[in-house]
């Protein structure tokens, strides 16, 4: 890769050592980021730091580690699984477009890499797209970790899958400083797609003993073996100048100097309905996404082919520059957020929540760039009814609230839909906001407003004997139970958890508290890593424990009110829900 | 789809309505689920069951559900998800080798679905494994649900895309009857490689008023709809003959008739460790594998290109012909061991837990089907070190733990690795064996039994102060902490929750009793969904709280034991939890 990354650093890219979040500086991401060392020693040479500091490599001090993180300043996302980081270069060559730059993105790929099923995601929206501001290059070295790769040096594979994939595919031997930087400059001049270039090269290439041999992938040299490495690659080299290292960063070309005016979003303006309309929180979002989308030109949202369920074809109508479609390509879709994210849009990848799970892996990967990528799932839970299982999102939560640094927000309603639509744009890092299907009465007033890690009380009088925190769609099932048992004289309170995490945990304590400590929760989540968890969790401290209704087997076909009821977080299991524990603690009392 | 089902159904395949899980029958995996309506009509039509129960498609009674799952005898995987069919057939096909059976299987796709990245690492696997007993179809009728598909009715697109990933593709009119048996018969005299069928079709074909029309996606027509395309496709059939449904099904080919002996697996050799050797559970687990490979010619073992850090190398060793190489393609090798346990095998993928994540959505519909996959995650937690995060699982054991029928279990050194390895070949269902990296001391004699549920209680005494649960490598921080405690003279109680789901609720809360109510779980696991969160669900109905210790932000590179420290899940972190826990308990007391 050596000879790689030198054509592009000092000879092909624009871009500033000094200045490396410049909005018009090229873009370069090391897809494969198990090659971190080489991308630390290209910033070190232009100066970016001290030489001294890559011997701190992968040491606990040191930003400097075993794969690039955002921690870096020349780090756009996190790389290290692979297959990704081509689906946020597409998504930063978007940006290029979105903000009107001509920087270019360059991605580099391994070629055991190209088995993912991602890179050919990626592969076909870059046509789709014609990025011809993004060139692919990949180290086609032939050697795996374990073995050697698919394809091995056979580079008609390669070449014949990115020519059907629509790309301009070019072979080179990646050790060749002209070919490389003849196909770099044919790239740049490729009009209407994206090229990848295929440079054949050897692992280990000029020291004997590794070269082009496996058994070396991943493992430090002895001392022994550093120092004959060391000698025999000097051997090879053309002793350099004095002051040889100015020389470069000199030689390195600038990006130009485009004055940006700062953005100004516009006021959002307030949800339109009345108390009572029904309006599905998906719709809801849609028109909140059109909404911020022409308030604020850094909103951009992108779809994998269900824009009519999701609503997001109303952003679509809203602001068609900005509106990407994926086809059903989720890894791609949420890959190309995490790389406009991290070149200052604020995107919304949006689809079925169930299906936001093809992209589990980049959800994990966003977390740790902590990028600002808001991901909505819709859809969720058994009350989309008849489609069955296939299509229900239960272990979303889970998934979510596990991140750390994760947002996670569940409207009820249109009006809490849109406000925390707004506030996952306003709010830093990445956000995930659960979506429903069925139509929900408007419960809150236009005027309402919603934070981050708040919860709204619902129904509250100094009589109730238990707290029911619901959230979505089981809202209403706590209200109906509200009802029902008012109507035998019995109080509860009842709780809209619109913020899973973080929650509101003093809030859920004064509640559990005010309540005779008990805490009731029911979710359209499977028992695990929801809802039940993150109040038991939340409420702890204050040695409260939390009854839990939640979906506890798999699903099946059928009307959304009859799988309420028949998973067991209906009304009517609430109602028998506060009778048990209120029961218990008689009897407890006695 | 009506020509391609009935050539499949009533001339192609060989399929015993009455038998559809003969082992030697052909195999169809329906990868565009959304289509069931016209799979149950194929099987109705065959006399499997009566036609009158068409009608209560999508009702709760019925298993006509909105998408195929297996509590049908004839749906071999849940399909729904789109871009799984296709990788579960070729753990089918697989399959087909592994019992010596001549049995071929048919996959049909969405042209929509083309675009997910799973269709090309099934197709890269289906090459590299040379299926020629694997046919697919793709149904190319233009119309994506919300829009027209990426490449519409541009046959070239698909066909330039199969050849170049290998496959033998042939080009039909997909209305054409005699077109769809030539292509059939071509497919099964095409050896060394699969074959997909690109059928080229009209949706809706045959009603004058939604024929190649958007619009109709999902959609269920109006009475007069349905009346008025009735009577316009009735006048295109030919009229049938008395007895039609008996001739039919008369000229269906049946499978042959094999004799398979029944499978009596051999005992398995029991651990050999001593007590207080050094062996990492990865290590364990691959010599597990092995032997579990040697003694059960059902078990089968896949990897994608890490075999030498998982150790599955010693099953490929031991069981060459069983162990499936996916390169870096973890959907792939997920939903091939999908498919190879839909007929009987009980497969092993395994990769970086992290890794894993990339399936997720897999595991989902795993757990839908409730297959015997056995999925291993190894290089769990920060205490895989240097690496840093991106090859960190943090949020592994909240994905497994949310599914309602997933078991999930982690041991802690050699013995448990493999005595629990040999539990998930025995437990029906979907199970998830977390792994981990490092190097730990054998802590149980070769002797020593598990079961699922089950915990063990490694040190206790009367005057036990607080339980700590730990798992995997925090097992030997609480015994650290333990050592530590009792030379300031306190005690405390240590458990290995070896079996995370289900959890041993009454164990858990004995434990909890006998030791002032005072739980603290640790675990290299972020702090949602993990072992805190099952801990506390176990004991939240005796009235217990958890103290959990768990990774709560994004971790970095560094030594396991230095990372152990800095997230706050080593040993001083659990003794200064037990100080705190029982200083409460003092404070609360007086």
């Amino acid at each position: 890769m050596a000879e790689l990354m030198a054509a592009l650093f000092y000879a092909e890219m624009r871009w500033d050592p000094k200045d490396p979040k410049n909005p018009d500086s090229d873009r370069f991401v090391l897809s494969k980021g198990h090659a971190a060392p080489i991308l630390y020693a290209a910033w070190a040479e232009a100066g970016v730091f001290d030489r001294a500091e890559l011997l701190k490599l992968r040491t606990l001090g040191s930003d400097l580690e075993g794969h690039p993180t955002p921690r870096l300043p020349f780090v756009d996302v996190a790389t290290g699984s692979l297959g990704m980081g081509i689906c946020a270069a597409i998504g930063i060559a978007l940006n290029a477009r979105r903000i009107k730059s001509d920087y270019r993105t360059y991605v580099l790929l391994g070629d055991g890499e190209s088995a993912e099923g991602s890179v050919w995601e990626a592969a076909n929206v870059g046509t789709l797209d014609k990025l011809d501001n993004l060139c692919g290059i990949t180290d086609v070295n032939a050697l795996g970790q374990s073995r050697p790769t698919m394809w091995q040096h056979d580079m008609a594979q390669f070449e014949r899958r990115w020519t059907a994939f629509g790309w301009h595919a070019i072979v080179i031997d990646g050790h060749d400083m002209s070919a490389i930087l003849d196909a770099l400059d044919q790239a740049r001049n490729t009009k209407g797609k994206p090229t990848m270039i295929l440079a054949r090269t050897l692992k280990g290439k000029g020291i004997s003993f590794a070269e082009n041999k496996e058994g070396w992938h991943g493992k430090a040299l002895s001392k022994a073996e550093a120092e004959k490495a060391i000698a025999e690659l000097e051997k090879q080299f053309v002793s350099a100048p004095d002051g040889w290292a100015a020389m470069l960063a000199a030689q390195i070309q600038k990006p130009p100097a485009v004055k940006r005016p700062a953005v100004t979003p516009k006021p959002i303006p307030p949800p339109a309905y009345r108390i009572g309309d029904q309006v599905a929180t998906r719709e809801a979002f849609g028109t909140a996404l059109a909404k911020l989308g022409e308030a604020d030109p850094r909103v951009v949202a992108l779809d994998a082919d269900v824009k009519n369920s999701t609503y997001s074809d109303r952003f679509e109508k809203a602001a068609p520059d900005r509106f990407y479609e994926n086809f059903i390509a989720e890894q791609a879709m949420v890959g190309a957020g995490m790389g406009l994210a991290a070149r200052g849009a604020i995107p919304f990848p949006s689809t079925f929540a169930c299906f936001l799970s093809r992209a589990a892996d980049f959800v994990r990967m966003a977390a740790i760039s902590n990028l600002d990528v808001k991901l909505v799932g819709t859809h969720a839970g058994v009350s989309i009814g008849e489609d069955g299982p296939s299509q229900m999102a239960l272990e979303d939560l889970a998934m979510y609230r596990a991140e750390p640094n994760f947002t996670v927000l569940y409207p009820s309603d249109g009006v809490s839909a849109e406000r925390l639509m707004a506030l996952a744009v306003a709010r830093p890092g990445p956000v995930y906001i659960r979506i429903s299907r069925p139509k929900t009465p408007v419960i809150y007033s236009n005027e309402e407003t919603f934070r981050i890690g708040g919860l709204k009380v619902l129904r509250e009088s100094a009589k109730d004997v238990a707290t029911v925190i619901g959230a979505g769609v089981t809202v209403f099932e706590a209200l109906k139970a509200y009802d029902r048992l008012r109507a035998e004289g019995t109080s509860i309170r009842v709780i809209d958890l619109y913020s899973v995490a973080p929650v509101d945990r003093a809030g859920l304590v004064a509640a559990g508290r005010a309540t005779g400590g008990h805490l009731i929760t029911v979710e359209d989540h499977y028992g695990g890593g929801g809802i039940g968890d993150a109040v038991a969790e939340g409420v702890a401290d204050a040695g409260l424990t939390v009854h839990r209704l939640a979906v506890r087997e798999i699903p099946r076909s059928g009307k959304p009110e009859e799988l309420l009821d028949r998973f067991g977080i209906a009304a009517s299991h609430i109602v028998k829900a506060v009778h048990t524990v209120t029961a218990k603690a008689t009897v407890a009392a006695r």
